[in-house]
């Protein structure tokens, strides 16, 4: 195998590196620290305004620091935070409104992607965050890709307090619009693969903290003083870069392909993490 | 939140721990110890007879022990060998033909789970595999889900030989018929999920052995003494409780689902992992 190899095989990333890129806004960019590594998370208060302020106010508050991922199954999600949702216990942080879709209008700046997948009549993508969009009812909505961070809830709409999740394997798009969604992981998706999964004969419940991965402090970007402070760039994907792309992964034309796949693309199979810079 | 909450957050797994199980064929098992874990791979050779032969062949002379994973992508691949793929040297071991796909035939114990997702007119389970089917074209094929085992190659189609790539993210399906897969991690996608990242940068290539995770041995389990061999349990997908599982997943009766999800399933998106016995 020569040469030739090593650029289809590379093409087949589809590499987002020649996108034009954006910086996230240091006010909607909560960074994680675990024990092995960082993750940066980019809030969406567009689509989650009261979620991602009250997630924004614990992190302030140190709620999270110290706490870990109780809930943790392989190829579906890391849980972490205290507890609550899972316990019998009052929680002393009081819920959150659901925000499972909102209205759709026509200054969101959607990238359309692809028409009828399984699980949505459109999806694209809406400043970096993949979305589902139903014109018709006049919604539009975030969908479980991986990295994906929602808020916990019991079966209330609007139970959801403090406890989140990170969506860790194949997309579980049949929790979309049913559990609020207002985050996403621009950065440290191989160190959030790393946190410690659960038994699964329980559920991936980890009941002895010990043997949880623990986030060590969790920090508002913005909160970090100019000179510390990371810079997290993120494709821009309402840049003409990021759609061709994806178009170029829509209609592959490198001579590896030695039969067309299918001109469709998933939307939580698009490249679009970030990067940081000091 | 109440205790009600946690009976319907397990529920969304979809837990199989009902399901009918089997043990895999040891002489198509095959475990590779890792730092930090054992991945336990189920070969294919109902789709890739002679890819499965040379995996197996490769593996009992030691082709792979002291190996590593040389180019890892997060959310994409992880592909171990010795990177005679990516290099210009000769490659002393032979190629195998391609098996991208098979003819379609009665006897195959297809479970169908879906019509029309994206990638294909039909997916669902052939002995615990995910699959594609064209009964139209008499085709059959094995999908690239999270797990699923295959054999890279160049840009010929009968160029792969020893390196192989395991799926760690949202499926690629573009990649189904184009390239050989014989196998599936049925055990330890946890420790596969912490395998080293390469720098997204170089398209995820690691250049110094010393930053790559080590396939210490890579053994087929036949091989492994009676007294100390493992037994491998997967879920059995012709059974019924392994259908009425997906089912169950396919309509949503749980009173935590506030909206009824679609009724439908990604083939990618239903558990069926195994587990360990010894």
């Amino acid at each position: 195998m020569m040469r030739a190899a090593v650029c289809s095989l590379l093409l087949l990333v589809g590499l987002s590196a020649h996108a034009e890129n954006r910086l996230t806004d240091p006010e909607n960019t909560v960074t994680l620290e675990l024990d092995d590594g960082i993750v940066v998370i980019e809030l969406n208060p567009t689509f989650a305004p009261a979620t991602s302020s009250q997630f924004k106010r614990l992190v302030r508050d140190g709620f999270y620091d110290g706490l870990g991922f109780y809930r943790v199954i392989d190829g579906f999600v890391a849980q972490g935070g205290d507890g609550s949702d899972m316990s019998e216990d009052e929680n002393a942080e009081p819920t959150v409104e659901a925000e499972f879709d909102r209205d759709w209008q026509d200054e969101l700046p959607f990238v359309s992607v692809q028409k009828a997948d399984l699980f949505a009549l459109e999806t694209g993508f809406i400043d970096g965050f993949p979305a589902g969009r139903d014109l018709e009812a006049g919604k539009t909505w975030l969908a479980h890709c991986p990295g994906i961070v929602g808020m916990a809830r019991g079966n209330e709409a609007d139970s959801g307090s403090t406890d989140f999740y990170i969506v860790i394997g194949q997309a579980p798009r049949y929790l979309d619009r049913n559990i609020t969604l207002f985050g996403r992981v621009v950065y440290g998706m191989d160190t959030v693969q790393r946190i410690r999964r659960g038994p699964p004969a329980e559920g991936g419940m980890i009941s002895d903290p010990a043997n949880s991965t623990i986030i060590r402090s969790a920090r508002v970007l913005a909160d970090v003083p100019d000179d510390g402070r990371l810079a997290v760039v993120v494709p821009d994907t309402n840049s003409d870069e990021f759609k061709a792309m994806f178009e170029a992964r829509r209609h592959r034309t490198s001579e590896w392909f030695l039969s067309t796949p299918p001109a469709v693309l998933d939307v939580c199979q698009v490249p679009n993490s970030g990067s940081l810079q000091r």
